[in-house]
């Protein structure tokens, strides 16, 4: 048995939208801007899916959403225009983000930095959010932006976005929020929380790799990332990834279609493995409660056991799962997020990302939850340091110490 | 009959393109930077691709290319990048391009205008071609970048880009080409000329759209226009588009594979319409020689006849051509190129360009040359502009002075 669970990473593209997207490569493959029927004749499906993304996340009709290759464009447009924009071109100079956002923002944020401008890490607290009022209290009157993720890629835990966007607008500063775990995954509704961007991915939500999109909320400038022609009012030129679209608003709208179904389905087979892992394996904390959490993921961290060891073991098995990031998991480095909510550096090698889909089904679980129980037994047994802690197999799950 | 004959702008993706890439959407869909096997399992795929491309415009192993979502983002990379490198942080405030850059280039030039770069616009000769010399004697000690098509899209003529290349290497300033009208139409080799970026795109050469790519030589340092994770060494982020990457690794190697052949095939048609339509149709002519131009495209200008109103006539006989860029083309203004090579603004209203492609057949042709001719005559017949000055249809073919 093959079991992906490493559904923060990528998805599979669900065959139902590889189906709705093939008659737009050879068949309806003229360019979008052309005036003649080739062109044209594209128009339908785009609208089509230009509506479907707008109802997948609830944008009204005023607002805007410009397609792009992914979520990591949709981020670095936000804050590199923002900078053009405000900070070159402008009095700020500061920007207030975290430290356990996507590579995507702090490596831009990095460059920020090496541009002059002052950037803001916030901390977040034991259950790996970052409260509101921390968010308020860095805001200074130099601030231009406030780039906070609505959930996070590693611990699936849901940040307070409609405190901390009430926050922005009473104070009159602008606010991104890197959308890629939250759209698909859990109701998203742009009109009931004030966020001025945010970045989804397609790949995130079973649609094609390769696009993504920036919601704007009330079509307000910022400088484009890609210049060039005509191409969505000119907000974001290359020729329209006719194909792309339409499976990114195909693959939204399976995904959030009688969503309350799938999130129970989805979060009963996460809560079983959980628990089952919980209740097996001693020493064992999962990040995060999870009603907080999206109902997909679970981080967890087995003392002594090392996660790149854990993933070779589970490899062999067929089972994907990730320490973390795959955008970072070529690196053998410390979960950034667990050393962010306090975790000791070698607490913070152990954590195993395990992140489901609509598509996981319960013989995958029972089989997860066998293999992996065994890949725990066999590398506790050879491990030093956990051996050295605990010379018998033992103890208490879910009560580790993370600060010592 | 449906005959598409706007190639330049966007191309159909081969199906034997589609063909291959359809595995990895739903079955080899794990994200390639993940160690486990649903990740390394797109990596003989991704290396078969990478070869491809290296191939395909005879880049050495030890250049460098990157994969982009368009050479629209490949152009702004180069452009933006330079600024941020050279300008910004460094002691240079000038960059060379010419006034018949696609709109990416420009756009993007108008923006660097903005921040306070000098910009120099490069005219062209009657030709349509910039000349080399003129490159040279625009290039000062503050100049950053040099950025010159390889083959103009509107016009198809091919620049020299062999001597403006060592130009710019004897006078030390970086040369960007925008080789998307270039690479897989003619011999493209990055070898043989000195190039230091070379932007290109899978949809110009019948693969999809959504991907293009950067060549960069040496792969000499360049701020990223993408920041986050790890992909292509931290070149370009975002989840690697796996599908768009393959295919166009099979679009170059289709494109490229036994040129010559295809390049002579697809001449002798263009030769074979452009020969008809200058020989039936009177006080026409085309921009540019044949032998310096690519072998697809024929800009035809027909005094008295507006472009638009041709468009339109062609496009009821299912016929798909255009005024000029699709970047530009729901606007209707005159075609920039015939305004730069000088000619008056009303003949810049008459430019039709039919770029063919290795799909068009010759029935094709035969069928676009009775209708062409017939539109024209119709037009003619109830053009003010065309009846005051010829009262009769006659006059001679290729000899309208372009300067009055």
């Amino acid at each position: 048995m093959k079991v992906y669970l490493d559904n923060n990473a990528t998805t599979m593209c669900d065959p139902k939208v590889v189906e709705v997207m093939l008659p737009y490569f050879s068949d309806v493959f003229g360019n979008p801007n052309s005036i003649h029927k080739f062109g044209t004749a594209s128009h339908p499906a785009l609208q089509k899916a230009v509506n479907q993304v707008y109802a997948g996340i609830n944008a009204s009709d005023d607002d805007d959403i410009i397609f792009t290759s992914c979520a990591t464009e949709s981020n670095n447009w936000v804050l590199k225009s923002v900078w053009v924009d405000k900070i070159l071109n402008g009095d700020k100079n500061h920007i207030v983000t975290t430290e356990v956002e996507h590579p995507s923002i702090l490596s831009t944020c990095k460059f920020l930095e090496d541009q002059g401008v002052k950037i803001t890490y916030l901390p977040v607290n034991d259950q790996g959010v970052v409260e509101a009022h921390t968010v308020k209290s860095f805001i200074t009157d130099k601030t231009a932006l406030v780039s906070v993720m609505w959930a996070n890629n590693e611990t699936g835990m849901i940040f307070p976005i409609e405190e901390i966007g009430e926050i922005c607008k009473e104070k009159g500063v602008l606010f991104h929020t890197d959308g890629v775990q939250a759209v698909g995954k859990i109701p998203v509704d742009v009109q009931s929380v004030h966020v001025d961007f945010m970045s989804f991915s397609a790949h995130k939500f079973h649609g094609p790799k390769g696009v993504g999109g920036l919601y704007i909320k009330n079509s307000q400038a910022l400088t484009p990332l890609l210049h060039g022609g005509e191409h969505m009012g000119g907000r974001r030129s290359g020729t329209l990834n006719v194909a792309g679209i339409v499976g990114i608003g195909a693959a939204i709208e399976l995904a959030t279609e009688n969503m309350e179904e799938k999130i129970a389905a989805i979060k009963a087979k996460r809560d079983r493995l959980e628990d089952a892992l919980l209740e097996v394996i001693p020493d064992t904390f999962v990040v995060g409660n999870r009603e907080n959490r999206t109902p997909n993921t679970i981080l967890i961290s087995i003392r002594g056991v090392e996660g790149e060891g854990m993933l070779w073991d589970l490899n062999k098995f067929e089972i994907g799962a990730s320490t973390g990031s795959a955008c970072a998991s070529e690196d053998l480095e410390a979960n950034t997020v667990m050393l962010a909510i306090g975790a000791d550096h070698e607490l913070a090698h152990t954590g195993i990302r395990l992140s489901l889909s609509r598509f996981t089904t319960d013989a995958e679980i029972d089989y997860v939850i066998v293999h992996f129980t065994q890949a725990v037994e066999r590398l506790r047994a050879i491990s030093s340091s956990y051996a050295k802690v605990q010379p018998t197999l033992g103890g208490e799950t879910q009560e580790c110490e993370l600060h010592h």
